[in-house]
């Protein structure tokens, strides 16, 4: 029945790396090539899907496998689910890759924990340090960057165009594409 | 983009009304007729969306706008969602149409209590009657039938395919298949 090949591009990286900076840039680009696209954003997601749930290791873990639930359901469908939420732990991450039946590309949106902080685009790192916010990746939380990406982005060191011809060579390169 | 309609299919009733089965039935036919058929189940999603969730009015609203949102995502997207949870309370079940961006159609699976109580598939309403199972919609909780359901099927009175026959009725009159 599927016309179309759906796939996931699982973004993961730390807070202010480009997530969804990045997951919105793609999305007409992604769109022009025919592609139903959704970003699932992880604050959106958490509003709509796990309120209630707080930032220890379970409960993020619980979050993720939501997200990879959503993400599963729509490419299977034929859709191209974009998710952008931190996702900092790897055997959630191999959890939800391993559950999804359509294709699932891990996309490392990578950037130094400096940049990033420098960057602080909800001010969020100030009051990480300030101890204001607890479990905070990168600061007071852990993040276990992805040793088996299938694409890495660098948005410290790179532009958005080049990242995203990056995802987007990768998509052409296997398929996921109609050309 | 979309090269299919999506819609959503909201069925409601108690528990033991034949909401699942009769998704179950109407998967196949629908995938015969083009559709990317996705069956939101009570149980499944309250597995993995709403692990933790009582059944409380604030805990089942909260599990029932979760299902929305997914059947939202997933119509957007040109698939054919089709939920079938109890959804006992009105004002959920019209906050979840109002927000579907998609068609909506709300099915209510009509069956007297005496019918399902003397079916009770799953052995929960002698459970309830004993008080051993507390919130149980139609015994100690209310269960609000739908005043303006698209369509309504009666599955104590009818066959399981004049049921289906009703709905595929519905969707072909309001140009929801491709013919």
């Amino acid at each position: 029945m599927t016309d179309r090949k759906g796939f996931t591009l699982w973004f993961t990286g730390l807070s202010g790396s480009g997530k969804s900076t990045l997951a919105q840039f793609l999305t007409p680009i992604l769109k022009d090539r025919g592609c139903n696209v959704e970003v699932l954003d992880g604050d959106e997601v958490r509003e709509n899907l796990s309120k209630g749930l707080g930032f220890s290791k379970e409960d993020r873990d619980t979050n993720i496998r939501r997200i990879g639930y959503v993400a599963r359901l729509l490419s299977r469908n034929g859709a191209c689910a974009i998710t952008a939420a931190i996702s900092p732990y790897t055997s959630v991450r191999d959890e939800v890759r391993a559950m999804t039946e359509a294709t699932f590309v891990e996309v490392y949106v990578e950037a130094p924990l400096e940049v990033v902080e420098e960057r602080d685009t909800k001010g969020l790192y100030k009051k990480a340090r300030a101890g204001e916010i607890k479990n905070f990746t990168g600061i007071s939380d852990p993040y276990e960057a992805p040793e088996n990406a299938e694409v890495t982005v660098h948005t410290g060191s790179e532009t958005i165009e080049e990242s995203a011809e990056r995802i987007m060579s990768y998509l052409e390169a296997n398929g996921l594409l109609a050309s």
